[in-house]
């Protein structure tokens, strides 16, 4: 049985006649191919990395297992349409908190046409990429049993300032409630889901190791997702914390260059994280985070203590 | 006594109304201050630096040594006129070979004018920078005591193809004549200007840890400076073999987050430098570096052997 996924945070969702993602029970995400070049290059990229013997077997693990592509009824009904058969990275936890970053300051490359070249410019310039060197592109967190997920617009997540993603990155560690005002994310979750010899910090040290070197691969507009189980966490259980690599419609050849664009732009979320780390309990910032898609005014206030007051 | 420096390869030089840099034979150098935010800013940068005390010494080193500003006739002798006195990178050194790698695929900034933001955005993807992550700016090459400096057309080497920054990097620390066409680089002198625990590489790796940390400063459009003694290695001797960060009129403030265009392109120089130390001897490029600013043309051929004919 096919159905459409509860945990997607960013990317391309049913509608304007075009299907959305499906996933089955056995862990599988079904991605439909986008009808142009986008939806080619993806499945060349997918198809060339699962049988490219240069990549190691310690990053092979950072991408999604892929299946092959496969015709299926479209989740909007609209008929048989190709898919991406694909690994679900959510697949296996119950209550997911899930971070799509996109990652680079520049989201184009040299091939691309002009007109995309110059709307990537001025949406890179206009959110958080250009600043940060990543903008986060989708957000979940679980709350508890009663309040369900706190699901952010994706609209207002990409255009975050620095001391706002660092509110947002903390409170995807804190086992407290994101939407209360009054309360500081308390970071309790930082060293289990973040730290450790195989948590999220570790993984993403490992990913810049390889890119680094890599001149194989050009991941223009590719998205970092973490991803954690925070109901195992509030339990005091292992939560699975992992990092995958998705969205390959943009993937270039690297020519043997790296892809420095991405090396810059992991890097600087690498130090976002890593300052949590070191500082779980400085208080830069006061996080109010109110559940309105209304409220798109972002508060800051110019206190001693708490500097930014984020509303979502 | 001030006189002109024979040895800068990139920068601002007399002209156009402009002073240029003068020398003394304390090893100091006299730059003029460019007569727009650019002079103010550069000041500012080294006043903030030199007396920052959050920057380590280990790092200190790699910049140049300010001494403050001062009221100099002109090297135009157009009249007085405000110079930063600094360290003289080159100072010492009787025969240096030097280059000027400009770090970052981009260098503009979301602080600068729009029409400044166009030019370089233009430019960045024109030359090098775009593809490489840095593009040279200007190079020099000790020869021998006979044919002198070999010193190619500034505008020529910011517009060199992966292939040819290869050759150039693998020219610049050969013992063979860099024009003679028949003539590949034999990097006699790779293991000990790139290589050991002092060389460039090193150097190098020691300023990417830090600027993956730092969150002061985003130098755009600075430069990372390579130096050697090309007649004292030739001799056997020791050639201090250097890095030295130059160019500081566009630095802007880091606001907490790193600099991620330079990390960026600062890997980007290294992966080159790493491969040209891991295999000197792989010959995938032709060096046909002929000493003629009038034949612009690269010549790129597609033989089995080596792939790279360079005309500078």
């Amino acid at each position: 049985m096919l159905k459409v996924p509860d945990h997607q945070v960013a990317g391309h969702q049913a509608g304007n006649g075009h299907p959305g993602p499906l996933i089955d029970d056995s862990g599988r995400f079904y991605k439909p191919l986008q009808d142009d070049d986008r939806g080619a290059i993806e499945a060349a990229f997918y198809t060339s990395f699962s049988s490219n013997t240069r990549v190691p077997d310690h990053i092979r693990r950072f991408f999604p297992v892929f299946y092959g592509t496969k015709l299926l009824e479209a989740s909007d009904g609209s008929g048989q349409w190709p898919h991406l058969v694909l690994e679900d990275a959510v697949s296996g936890l119950s209550h997911p908190s899930v971070m799509d970053v996109k990652i680079g300051s520049r989201t184009w490359y040299p091939e691309a046409s002009e007109d995309y070249i110059q709307r990537c410019f001025m949406k890179d310039r206009k959110s958080s990429s250009l600043d940060l060197g990543f903008r986060i592109s989708g957000l979940q967190l679980y709350e508890s049993e009663e309040s369900g997920l706190w699901k952010p617009d994706r609209k207002l997540v990409q255009h975050l300032s620095a001391d706002e993603v660092r509110v947002v990155l903390k409170k995807f560690v804190s086992s407290n409630s994101p939407i209360d005002p009054n309360l500081n994310p308390d970071c309790s979750f930082a060293s289990s889901v973040y730290g450790g010899s195989s948590g999220i910090l570790a993984q993403l040290l490992e990913l810049k190791s390889w890119f680094e070197d890599q001149t194989i691969y050009h991941l223009n507009s590719c998205s970092v997702l973490m991803v954690y189980d925070k109901k195992k966490e509030l339990k005091g259980e292992s939560s699975d914390a992992k990092v995958k690599l998705i969205d390959f419609a943009h993937v270039t050849e690297g020519n043997g260059i790296i892809d420095h664009n991405f090396v810059g732009g992991l890097c600087s979320l690498i130090k976002f994280i890593s300052d949590i780390l070191t500082s779980p309990d400085e208080c830069t910032t006061k996080a109010c985070l109110q559940n309105s898609d209304n409220n798109n005014e972002e508060i800051l206030t110019g206190s001693n203590e708490c500097t930014t007051k984020l509303s979502l």
